[in-house]
């Protein structure tokens, strides 16, 4: 990457203060910031930065500016952090899609290949998948029996996507994910458990991203189910028959036990854990670390383990904290009811 | 796959109430039935599906059925979930076992393949790995020096099991399990940590089942062992030295830390920590998301961080939740008190 | 391996008490010693099996001997514990490095190696990515386009490395750990999330070690580091923009969500979660399964979710336990004011 200040400001229609001709070949957060390097200040907090940064671009939010000149080349626009949003996905889409089936895939006969579709070395298509239009997929990928995938997704190295898993438009899924793998379902029997077949698949709706070392378990009868737009962090566990709505965000190494239903833009905290069959509502906020055991009404709050609402969990752990006070205080009023019945 | 009414029936012995010759394509969770699937109804509360399910063939036990007929083809047997699983497994079966060595498979010339193994492409089998007979290994598995696979296993894709571990017979392994990396051991010194090397192996004995995403660790010396049966979920860690005994279910992102024994036929819930060096008993429950810090008897259910009893973590939680209460109430008997003095 | 008594005791300098010539071919501990077997006893409350143990040959700090003669070989030593840690050491040494570029792995021809690299089969090395003097790549991982890994690294089977990661020298990546994918930001609008492009990478200093099943994503812009020395172990998230320092100790299963720094030589336990965004100071403690939503001074010791200090947290849980007989009192205490009122 190497740009002029004046390019920049081609794309984000700013204004410069300073050396147009300003080369930049990397980009800073500004706390760190480096010369020859891009950044932006969009916060009055980070203002600070603009005598002191060695960057030498920085995109300002003009509100900011008090001076005619500064040290770095400035960038003036309305929105620092939009114009930076803007030139972050310019720059992504400029590294530009990969194409092609490299030498050394191993793609079955009977697989499907749209067009403009890339798949990496060593990754495995089997019979009777079908890779939609302009889909990128990483080398040393697995793609079981009948897989759909859908147009413009991008599977990451090492993802492993079982039989007759279906894919949509526009998906993302990192790297080590295992997506349809089976359900945990065992019979006990006297002699030990016995495997109870998990037959379903996972439909995967349009726009989700999935990130890296996530299970998704296959369901035992039917699909597991993530709905469009819904964002999975990493090393998520989804067992079999869940199903997850639109436009929910998931945070890392939360856990949704089998056949529990949660509805739209939810927000699930890292390390969550929810038990399975119940019903988890819409626009729904539920604290890291919480364990969920219980349907949750639209819009609560929850937090704690097992979880009960926000702001009762807080109220509560200020007491617990202060049980030893409060334990004193018992003891006091005991004693002084004694020293009564003495009198 | 492709039945009709009767040849269903006659692989589960059942009576057809309808059309014979009845044709169905796939199966369906009996809250979702589709035309042309297949679905069971075991339980009273879901008979009124009967009436209104799409399903073309429903599975009843026979005690739910009261008319002579209904819209879907209906076939009786005494217990449907039973007939259902059956099914399943016969299907299960239908599908057949892979078995030969697919082209781009790399097999050190020293490895012993056992007969009817299949072994996939861009699988790696280390010098003197042995793999028995019927095991089948997906592609893109790695297995190191001198592992032992027993027979009828089935490795998924992106498994890797690291030098000298030992895999008994009918095990399963999921996609991107790790089995045999190094135990996390380390001496400090004053300039940093030094590694304690790690040379013992994983044993997994015969029948256990581990989901995918797993980490589980080899022994410093001797062996980190998974007994008999022990069924293991999703993102699952084992730490070195771990002896896990018969018949145990661990649910999805439990963790076990080193050199802790763990009995029989006991039910670890998900997100479930264990400390190393204790003895969690036989026929133990422990409660999602507890925190087990100390040895734990024989039938004992615990749970909370640390765990306690079921009971008393569960009766000290009602009186968390009513903490605020509880202090108003202390508030009030101070203020009578004071009262009383003052009088 | 195979060793003769005689041979151990050089290697360490210890004085043989029994047959020099008894012959080891592996190694036990001593809890379950083998016929033919070393293992080593170090402490008092183990010196018992000196008497029961199988083992052929014993290495015993001196001190615990007390008698002219034993059934197993002896070999007497100063400390036992350490001079086993020497001999592991030197049979960890003695497997030897591999090296060598095997056949089939996909190199690009921009791609420098160093000297006595070991890259395994269906490894895939992209555009101008660096591998330093005597690492060894296992077959079947990934490295992205100008990824830099140092001298002397050990990457495992699986390990996933995304572009313009840079890993030091003498690190360790266990198998299925992803290094680099993308950071979890997506900026929320009324359609659904729009993704935040994560360009920055990961920093991985000298002398780190990380388990399996790790995910360390890069930063938004700048870089995710992990400090020299540190050591994670198996299924742990790090968030993009978290900064960890030196000689830290991550047990498994922990999270650090976001942006937040770590400092140095700190022990975070099993299934710990941290939020995004805060301080964690230095030689703190934060006990496993703790949630940590607030900034940790230097050498705090801190437990609970969310986290208070170690000591405070154990006080209240003690009562915690104990509320029912809390409310008891309370309840007595109520009775006994209402009889005063009614007197």
């Amino acid at each position: 990457m190497e740009f002029t200040a004046s390019q920049i400001a081609g794309f984000i229609g700013g204004k410069i203060i300073g050396d147009e001709n300003a080369l930049i070949t990397g980009v800073s957060p500004i706390e760190s910031g480096e010369t020859g390097h891009l950044s932006f200040i969009a916060q009055d907090r980070f203002a600070h930065y603009l005598e002191t940064s060695k960057c030498s671009v920085i995109i300002v939010s003009e509100n900011l500016l008090s001076k005619d000149t500064y040290a770095p080349t400035i960038i003036a626009v309305k929105d620092a952090y939009l114009s930076f949003q803007v030139l972050m996905n310019l720059y992504q889409e400029m590294q530009g899609r990969k194409s092609g089936i490299e030498n050394g895939a191993s793609i079955h006969e009977t697989a499907v290949i749209g067009e403009n579709v890339y798949i990496g070395t060593f990754t495995y298509v089997s019979e009777k998948a079908k890779i939609g239009e302009g889909s990128q997929i990483y080398p040393q990928v697995y793609i079981g029996k009948g897989v759909k995938i859908g147009k413009n997704c991008k599977i990451d190295s090492g993802a492993r996507i079982y039989d007759y898993c279906i894919i949509g438009d526009n998906c993302v899924v990192h790297s080590n994910t295992v997506i349809g793998g089976d359900g945990f379902g065992f019979q006990p029997t006297p002699d030990g458990f016995k495997k109870i077949p998990q037959l379903g698949n996972v439909i995967i709706e349009d726009d989700v991203e999935i990130g890296s070392n996530c299970s998704i378990d296959r369901a035992t009868i039917g699909s597991t189910v993530i709905g469009k737009g819904t964002k999975i962090d990493n090393l998520i566990q989804i067992a079999h028959n869940v199903k997850i709505g639109k436009n929910n965000v998931i945070a890392a190494q939360a856990g949704i036990a089998g056949s529990t239903t949660i509805g739209d833009w939810n927000q699930i905290g890292g390390q969550v854990g929810i038990v399975g069959h119940i019903k988890v509502g819409s626009q729904v906020k539920i604290q890291a670390q919480s364990g969920v055991n219980t349907h949750v009404n639209d819009k609560d709050t929850v937090y704690g383990s097992p979880a009960i609402s926000y702001n009762d969990y807080l109220r509560s752990y200020v007491h617990f904290r202060n049980l030893p006070e409060i334990v004193k205080r018992i003891n006091n009023l005991e004693n002084n009811s004694k020293d009564k019945t003495n009198e």
